[in-house]
């Protein structure tokens, strides 16, 4: 059982993937896709006259602000757009993928966040109306008859709070938390770049493997949306996942079998050992 | 087991329904919902400068014309929105729906026209390109499992075409292609009608009830939009439906619950009675 992750279309290759998808579900693999889609979903906001808002929270991540009609495009973009591409690509190479959010069967259960707190002219503010949620439980069954019938599962990364709302999650901690869940063997984090670079951007100081006992560590080095990877990759080794590979969805020739294979940071679970 | 097809968010009300099938869910009802969005995939193409080009067919139908771009449009319009939107309703009446399109798992395989014959300036013509379908096979096992997992699933009309490439599919006779492969007890059309008028728009010349054997008679009186649900309906008798209902999904109470209590025209096969 594999979780993959994937991001939008912007800097990662879906035809190569997909290509490995196939190979490895003949091979009688289990695997769980999940994507991102923020690339697309910010285009379509400024094609719609509705621009992504940037915002800083104080520990320094980056993120969209999501009021309703931001979360509506997003679910567009991902869901109808991102999602939809991805399935008709593995259906056209044999791959009997179901299209699924977060949402369904209540999948992914999150908390809405409701009001963030962002920095803003280097003043702490808080924003209201935000859809973003943080997830807090799985409701695995749904997967689970899908892969028993023999389906490649293919999951937007929407949730729905416990008030009933649909709501937008980051698509490297939903791809944890599936792993986490489904007892995956490994998490794979496709991305734009080669792995965890220690001295960004330089490629050639490539982190290849990484004990997960120094993902504290990491954090401090990882530059913008990789901080989120080493942030999944920490709450999957805390929910029992072994193995967290983070490496280059770029590649045209077998990113995901070459991940599998050693390519990219390997970090690792105590006691568990790369390839 | 019943199949329910409702149009897009236009003159279809979509709360009232959602309520009546939670109902009918937790009276232990197996439901399949189908759904269409024509109106916002046209709305979007405007917002996105790629506005839907109307043909008519030599027969009457009116469709439109969809090149690869209005297929990409039309999917993040009825599975990233309309199908989201649903879902996202039903979740919150505590109904497990799962929402999916017809490409997923294979479920509906179509034969894309690729080529398709119209009326323009009174003179027959061939436009290419087109990227619509007509269901030839429905591959029922996906639907199979999420309903005995107890799931709603909600289908969005898009098919997978035998070269794997998507499709649009005519989501009433998608809702007619499902309730025959289910072998559901009943198929419901709710639409922006209170049923087939014999004197259109005349509401007063409502056909309560309609042996199947008069089908073909009434298509000569059924105008625009209906003549594809009174084809939707030929086609599911010919599947072996027993009951076809086309009622009106305007009414704010209980429009689901009425019409299966006898409200609009009841297309009934051979000896089958109607409440």
């Amino acid at each position: 059982m594999l979780v993959v992750k994937l991001g939008g279309t912007e800097g990662v290759n879906f035809g190569p993937i997909c290509r490995d998808v196939a190979h490895l579900v003949q091979e009688g693999r289990s695997v769980v896709l999940v994507h991102g889609g923020s690339a697309e979903a910010n285009a379509l906001g400024e094609a719609l006259g509705h621009p992504p808002r940037f915002v800083t929270s104080p520990s320094g991540f980056t993120s969209r602000y999501t009021d309703r009609k931001t979360l509506e495009i997003f679910a567009m973009a991902v869901l109808g757009r991102v999602n939809a591409l991805l399935v008709e690509q593995l259906l056209a190479l044999g791959v009997p993928a179901v299209g699924l959010s977060g949402m369904d069967g209540g999948l992914l259960r999150a908390k809405r966040k409701g009001a963030i707190r962002i920095i803003e002219g280097g003043k702490r503010k808080m924003l209201r109306g935000d859809y973003t949620g943080k997830i807090e439980d799985v409701h695995r069954d749904l997967l689970d008859r899908l892969l028993e019938g023999g389906y490649v599962p293919v999951v937007a990364p929407l949730a729905i709070s416990h008030q009933g709302e649909m709501l937008n999650v980051d698509a490297d901690r939903a791809a944890a938390a599936l792993a986490a869940a489904l007892g995956a063997e490994a998490l794979v984090l496709l991305t734009a770049a080669p792995g965890l670079l220690e001295r960004f951007p330089d490629e050639s100081t490539l982190i290849s493997r990484l004990p997960a006992s120094r993902l504290e560590q990491a954090m401090q080095y990882a530059q913008g949306r990789m901080k989120k990877k080493v942030l999944a990759a920490q709450e999957a080794v805390q929910g029992g996942v072994a193995r967290v590979i983070i490496a280059d969805g770029r590649v045209e020739e077998r990113p995901l079998l070459r991940a599998l294979e050693g390519a990219g940071t390997w970090i690792l679970a105590p006691g568990v050992s790369s390839p």
